[in-house]
């Protein structure tokens, strides 16, 4: 029989379907829209549907923005020939609150995958080589430190390189106030190799 | 600076009032929302309005429910004489989810709690009392084991008694496949006051 009526089965099933959100969680988020005033669940429901409708791809760097082009893409004040390659929005929005990162940004928006069938035409990639024909100098490869992520890093360098552009990826070692006692082998590793002079 | 398009970090903002979505678990949503077909997006916004719009309090038991009466309640099948009194939706789901117990249900939506301001008025507890002038047999007493639930279930206890109606509290004690070592000594003193003869 159904436990709940029938609007509320629904949105329990929907929500249930958002990543992250099991369905026990989507039944105290029903339960909860359902106890708030009606203006606030309108207002919920408009923002995302507004959201959906203006929200794009800026044409150069593939972040999402309001506008053709992101204001990070807009900003003269960038520099405009350091682009960092990151896999997704939230990784940029991750320098981007530091504040202190002056080039510009591009999105792949995934990272290349064999085991999930995700390969180099899957991602903003051939989107990447293309604004490299402009006054590009360096490329930051800021793609996670996962398996996916240095892959992508090893096949984009590989295909930049010879194009003249200096290629770097951002440096891996031991996170600041971790302890070494509690980290993995490869990082240690990596860690010592990638040491400095002090 | 804005890190997203003002509407995307409107959405964020939004979804982090939700109960249990911190302000990461927002920004994935925000972006799955954002990658979703716009025809999903809409189909989930119309459900909030709409279980928003179309859901009520059953007259009966509080519940939620499309129609006047829940269909608990509306079913004669059911053994009106008993009545288990539960916290909130969830429990009663809880119960009708394993199908075994054939009385009604009463949501009184929160429990007692000095702590948190919340009283004796603030719960659905005088419309409990005026369904007992009806003829019921049994009040089962089914609110949490926690200090809240024990205190709204003493209380209950306390004003019902009198009227000549049976309460009765749902058991404490082991739960079924827990393991002796990690339950904590309240429960395990329960459970050993509440031996039964085997």
């Amino acid at each position: 029989m159904e436990l709940y009526s029938g609007y509320i089965t629904k949105l329990i099933e929907e929500l249930s379907a958002l990543p992250g959100i099991g369905e026990k969680s989507a039944s105290r988020l029903a339960f909860h829209l359902i106890h708030l005033p009606k203006a606030k669940v309108e207002r919920l429901a408009n923002t995302m549907i507004q959201a959906k409708e203006h929200v794009q791809y800026c044409k150069e760097c593939y972040t999402l923005t309001d506008s053709e082009i992101c204001p990070v893409c807009a900003n003269e004040k960038r520099d405009h020939s350091t682009i960092m390659v990151l896999e997704n929005i939230r990784d940029l929005a991750a320098y981007e609150k530091i504040g202190k990162y002056a080039g510009v940004y591009h999105v792949l928006h995934g990272a290349i995958s064999p085991m999930m069938g995700i390969g180099p035409s899957d991602i903003k990639l051939k989107e990447l080589l293309k604004r490299l024909q402009g006054e590009v100098k360096e490329v930051i490869i800021a793609t996670n430190s996962s398996l996916e992520g240095e892959t992508t890093a090893m096949y984009i360098s590989k295909i930049i390189k010879p194009m003249g552009v200096k290629v770097t990826r951002i440096a891996s070692g031991v996170p600041v106030g971790g302890d070494l006692e509690y980290i993995d082998e490869v990082t240690l590793l990596r860690a010592l190799e990638g040491r400095i002079e002090l």
